[in-house]
């Protein structure tokens, strides 16, 4: 098999066997393929395009071409949860503890990564004292006896994944929706969830811009769980502006605190506990949709959910103090007013903007070694349909380098757009795909 | 600048500036693009094109990437001629004495490259003696007496058009008529000719499978021609079948002189006389294609391009008694006839299939370092529309391996369809394309 004849046959039209994908994968995760035959082949399917069986063929390929993990000594039901990502998204530290309570066994390795703010691992950090490099037996018991725990990642999971992704990155050729989608998957099929929970965001500050994008995503990745064997299901949401208020690491630990305790803003707390309804579901924890919504309403109301997220964080070192006294946190030396410079109504806040502002201000990592400030951010103190004055502060700043204030404040007067009339307010969820 | 930047634009459809194009060229030539950059650059280009301003732009870039040569101490305009490649096409051989005869000044740098036989240069080494590592200086001079001189490329012309052309044979890239007319004009505008007659193969035979696809390249190279200010004119011609009746080094000479004789197969000697006319008219020692028709004619029964070639072989350090006995070259050990298996009317010859034939009787190169046996190849007895009848000859090999015989054969064999009806002969020439 030479891949020249895999790059022509998919050029021009054809259809790959399984054995070619195989043989493409096994190349780029031995480094016998050259990238560039790599590069060129990519550029090939962004323009043909995979079918449903490439695409399956190319998650297993790539599931398999590193570790695999067997979860297979936690008992129940294992749900995992993927969001491809959004501005403001801290579903995952409100929900494992959500879940949790209701019965969901939560066993999830998790990055820090690159992006507008640190991953899930640098914002659990934040709790003083927090250990995520977990031996995979405690990593287990620590699951069977309350049901979470949250590891770094440390198994080589899906290195073809990796290797294709970063040649992507620099090729121009992220944006397929077979490539997308079989990048997600083989991660997560690697990462041995019996289930699994697709949040798929669609709007500005998303990946996927429109909802027929999102749509077309979340189909392909549930045809993929559903070849592989795993219950699979996807919403496809809203993010046309940021989610909840805050953006940056200890300020998102906050919010999700906020959620557990029944105070957190509207959009994050409904989305936490339909994604959480449907993990129930899937886990059969739950008879169908309704009575999961009410367990995780219920989560919250009774306190378990709480409960739970005090447990884990304990049993990973961390002082649970902060659950309940969230002034522990460390917090920014510098809290900078952002003023509205008209009076009307919030029409518009890109996501990707305040992300932009966020980034500035050091929540997140540029670069793989860049240094993430966990206390820096922003929140925004009005959203989509809110009304404002001029003069009236919009969004504060949450700064430790009075440096960045100036470039990061203009972002962020760049991302509001001020009108006269409230917009129709988007749908939460647009749409769930099933098998 | 970035190629991250030039790959999207191409990708979704956009058009590079000149300053675009000319940063790709840089980078490639300096090594500071690394190659998966380009390779997806160059699958983006199959899919989308190029418009007739960033062909002409990838031209002079790539153009301009090495040394231009500077022919302008010979006398009179320089017509540079080039085909596009097929079997059995000893046109230059010919044509040099023919033209040169005619008056115009003929200066060519050649090369060996890869194929089913040698190139220009291995061919004119058949003949005992001859020098093809002229200093420049004597080059030039030997243009000024005799108006025909032949040397090996030393110059480093179009190093761009080296590397991407090394990248696209590996990444299945090489089919997209921008990437291979800039390729094509890129080294003849570095070579410096005044002008230049292109002979576009078309048929199975040749790269261009299609008229409509031939036409087309045509077209893009006399655009470009005449973008660079250098009077260009190209004609599609006949390749469904091998040109002439001899494939291999030292045949294909014999039968050169056989043209310049007046006793050539047809179709070679009518094309020479054609691609001959036009670069008289471009090199105005013609006042109009008849005029220019009837020079070439006289240049064979005149004797003078024969004197021609005897001249130019002496030149360059050849013996010029060849020309006049070609049973002094090397010939080979053994003729093995290959019979015909059936009785009827030859209908299709694949010519490159009879490539493959003379390749593997080591006509040719496979790889940069084969040696090429100059004596070795295939003399066709039937070519399309001759009758032959069941154990008489098709074809001669001209044969120094007896090991190579059965396979050269069975290839052969296979290239020839015997029918029941002559076919519609194809004509030798379908289009001349003019700026």
């Amino acid at each position: 098999m030479r891949m020249l004849d895999l790059i022509l046959k998919k050029k021009n039209g054809g259809t790959l066997s399984k054995a070619e994908i195989q043989f493409f994968i096994q190349g780029v995760t031995h480094d016998t393929i050259p990238d560039y035959q790599t590069a060129a082949f990519l550029m090939a399917v962004c323009f043909q395009g995979m079918t449903p069986q490439e695409t399956s063929a190319l998650t297993e390929a790539m599931m398999y071409s590193g570790d695999t993990i067997d979860l297979s000594e936690i008992h129940g039901v294992k749900v995992d949860k993927h969001s491809t990502g959004g501005v403001g998204d801290k579903t995952t530290i409100a929900l494992g503890p959500m879940v949790a309570a209701c019965g969901i066994p939560v066993a999830k390795m998790s990055g820090r990564g690159l992006g507008h703010t640190g991953g899930t691992i640098d914002k659990l950090e934040s709790f003083k004292g927090f250990q995520t490099a977990l031996p995979i037996r405690q990593f287990m018991n620590q699951v069977n006896e309350i049901k979470l725990a949250v590891a770094g990642q440390t198994a080589n999971l899906a290195p073809a994944d990796k290797k294709l992704y970063a040649l992507r990155d620099v090729t121009g050729t992220v944006e397929n929706v077979s490539l997308i989608a079989s990048s997600v998957m083989s991660k997560k099929l690697a990462s041995g969830a019996d289930a699994i929970v697709l949040d798929v965001k669609t709007g500005s500050g998303a990946f996927m811009k429109t909802k027929e994008e999102a749509v077309n995503l979340a189909r392909t990745m549930v045809e993929i769980g559903k070849h592989m064997g795993r219950k699979t299901v996807a919403l496809v949401t809203d993010m046309d502006q940021p989610l909840g208020k805050s953006v940056g690491n200890i300020l998102e630990v906050k919010e999700a605190i906020d959620v557990l305790k029944g105070q957190g803003p509207k959009d994050i707390t409904e989305l936490c506990i339909q994604l959480g309804a449907w993990m129930l579901v899937l886990g059969e924890c739950a008879a169908d949709l309704d009575e999961g919504k009410a367990a995780m309403k219920k989560s919250i109301t009774s306190g378990s959910a709480l409960e739970s997220m005090r447990q884990f964080i304990a049993s990973q070192g961390g002082d649970p103090r902060y659950v309940d006294d969230p002034s522990l946190f460390d917090s920014a030396s510098y809290l900078i007013e952002v003023t509205s410079p008209g009076s009307g109504i919030v029409t518009h806040i890109d996501a990707e903007g305040i992300g932009r502002a966020a980034l500035v201000l050091g929540a997140g990592r540029e670069q793989k070694d860049s240094q993430i400030d966990l206390a820096v951010g922003i929140v925004l103190n009005k959203k989509v349909g809110d009304e404002v004055a001029l003069g009236e502060s919009i969004a504060t700043l949450h700064v430790n380098d009075l440096s960045k204030v100036e470039e990061s404040e203009l972002i962020l007067l760049a991302s509001y757009l001020i009108g006269e009339q409230a917009p129709e307010p988007n749908p939460l969820i647009y749409a769930v795909i099933q098998a």
